[in-house]
């Protein structure tokens, strides 16, 4: 059986769980690509680290030329992490007329346009299905499985770490510093978790999802972000109180034909399927103006369910070089679409204040609303302690240049304070 | 622009939905294709009868030969249903070379391994997204992105009326009876619902689902069905107070390395994803020994739904004639996996028994157990009227020989009659 020679950049928890996989799942392998693929080279940053898989036969580097020269190499698999470096690396080895398959979501979110395009003209494969929700296999299914509809919104629990802390904080009724500590113990959120907590990770997938699902390039500038590290543990539970959950939701949808690309915390109504997406799982759900509603629900993270992503590009790479069809784009799909204005985008929104308990602040809460041809549904008011009291409430639906105009006009009081204002699902 | 000339056989639902989609999103198709994909005969039984889509240009006919003898059309759609008369006009379009979509879960389900065998000898393709579970692109997720993994286990709420009856019969409490008459008025369920309440339409999609999962092709007898007809409201309310939603699982899993299908009520852990699946949608739970627990929830059914679902297949034929790749199997795997025998076979069980309320019956059923080692985890005595009392428990796990054993036993006794056994999930 003829060989398909593997170049491995990075050998760390992905990578590892690379080499695992296409050794034990071999003749399964072979039996659907008809090709032996052999990891051949890998390139590492520490030589001397002791590795937790069998390295037999395998050539350990530091040198990345020993990829990217050997022409024996026929796809280089990036699993090390970092933008410079592994973009660098990159289009050397699609210069050098090699395949590319990546886990790098970083990576894809701010070069993916510039390295397509480079593939392409190339006559090279790039594969990234791991980048976005690990083990859920959701870009190859946008390109295959909606490729005859119109997708018109794409909403996910697309971060892990962000969704086991606020699973805790919701279950629990723990604070955001405490679920937050409890996910850094277990090794779901890092040390630094900023990238995670604020939203940036989650924004990063968003932009790939918004690719594929709308055929459209953005950057984070284009996402309207909000992170969780904010996120009251009171407002959590007032939430449930109102049947929902709050979630980290990236939500990336058609407004008037205009694209909406945001990530923050969202009022999830508790029957909706992503409200039982819990902890460190992720879920991205897709509505087709003609499939409806669907969902795809799986890990997002961890050795296995990663590697198994850059395992199915492998193979696509694989069954591309055996019928001679490289060279196609991951997802084909390309549409000019413009972004949405504040004055498009409808949502009601659960909004909750601090107010100072004294005769007259509701008066000017209801004439600022009013100003804003906004309105509410309910509104509640609890008392926070002798001077001020906690009022929350979920609005009619109402653009977010409304919201905007509430918020600056709240903003020169100095009674009523904006602790929180969120997004309602469903509504 | 090349064209593909399309023939139709049949213009139900499904395929109205399939000339709709294709005229609406035309443009979108030939960006993704490179080519224009026309629909140019229309095989219908009733050449009277009015059509709820635009035919303007298509040529109707009631001349099967119309699309069979036309050496213009490369690509037919089977959207006529039945099975003889289907499998006829299909083998007859692989015979002169056509590449053939179908949406025919029974004609899969029973001639399946004999029509992708023509298939691959005349080089041509043959696929079947939409025969599985409507509007959710499993079979080609299943493909392409478990390629690498190991699958375990496959199970699924894969048939949309029955969903729809145990929802209403779970949230309303609700009897069989008044559930399948509700869902007849509102369409989810035929004037005869055997097929359906029976559990024959999800046997016959498990029979696919384990062609894919497992390699293996397997019959209708192989499959253990018990259908939802009997299920007692009084059964389903108990199962919600222990925590559990009573659905009919198709489960497909490996045992000891050998296969065991089977379709019944099942009690699902509230906090399974599958349980949140609701009325007449369909999800399909998948585990992989890399991947660990995904699900893909979406529409069972529906025009539009199962209509994007043999898109999906017009257009990755389009693509597969455009590269010179046609030819190949929807599913290339295949595997020498033997079934599961009765002992090998392991779940904790939920029984429900109607027992005549006289001294030593509990002692009996006690005796019954202890011979067939088998014990209970939880047991609870209700009185049903003045000659006869409920009893309920949930066993520890044992296996379907223990519980073959145990009705048996109990069917010697005209003092007890056994009403339910149904599997339990994530015991």
């Amino acid at each position: 059986m003829e060989v398909i020679n593997i170049g491995m950049l990075g050998l760390g928890t992905v990578g590892s769980g690379v080499v695992r996989m296409l050794t034990d799942h071999a003749e399964k392998i072979s039996l659907i690509t008809g090709r032996k693929l052999v990891v051949k080279t890998v390139v590492v940053h520490d030589l001397t680290k002791k590795r937790s898989v069998d390295m037999t036969g395998i050539n350990v580097t530091d040198d990345v030329t020993a990829i990217l020269n050997d022409p024996e190499i026929g796809l280089v698999v990036e699993v090390m992490g970092t933008v410079d470096t592994a973009c660098d690396y990159i289009k050397r080895a699609l210069k050098a007329g090699k395949h590319v398959v990546t886990a790098n979501k970083d990576l894809i979110a701010t070069h993916g346009p510039e390295l397509t395009s480079l593939a392409l003209e190339q006559g090279c494969d790039l594969y990234y299905e791991a980048s976005v929700a690990g083990g859920i296999p959701i870009l190859r299914t946008i390109v295959n499985s909606f490729a005859a509809d119109k997708i018109v919104e794409v909403k996910g629990i697309v971060n892990g770490t962000t969704n086991y802390i606020m699973t805790q904080m919701n279950q629990a009724g723990i604070s955001y510093e405490q679920a937050l500590k409890q996910a850094q113990e277990l090794g779901f959120a890092e040390a630094d978790p900023t990238n995670d907590v604020e939203g940036i990770d989650a924004a990063y997938k968003m932009i790939i999802l918004t690719q594929f699902a709308f055929g459209k390039d953005i950057t984070l500038d284009d996402v309207k972000l909000e992170g969780i590290s904010n996120v009251k543990a009171e407002d959590i539970a007032e939430a449930k109180r109102l049947g929902y959950k709050l979630k980290l939701l990236g939500i990336s949808k058609l407004v008037n034909k205009h694209l909406d690309v945001s990530v923050g915390p969202v009022l999830v109504p508790r029957n909706q399927p992503l409200a039982a997406v819990q902890n460190e799982n992720n879920a991205v759900f897709v509505t087709g103006a003609a499939v409806g509603e669907t969902m795809f629900y799986g890990p997002g993270a961890g050795e296995l369910p990663t590697a198994n992503s850059v395992l199915s590009d492998i193979i696509t790479v694989a069954k591309n070089i055996v019928m001679g069809t490289t060279g196609v784009r991951f997802n084909d799909y390309s549409a000019n679409v413009k972004l949405a204005v504040p004055s498009e985008v409808v949502y009601p929104y659960y909004i909750s204040l601090k107010v100072l308990d004294q005769p007259g602040q509701m008066l000017k809460l209801t004439e600022i609303m009013t100003k804003a041809q906004a309105s509410f549904n309910l509104i509640t008011q609890t008392q926070l302690d002798e001077d001020y009291a906690r009022v929350t409430m979920v609005t009619h639906k109402m653009s977010e240049a409304q919201l905007n105009e509430i918020k600056a006009a709240l903003a020169q009081l100095d009674t009523i304070e904006v602790i929180a204002a969120y997004k309602v699902l469903g509504g």
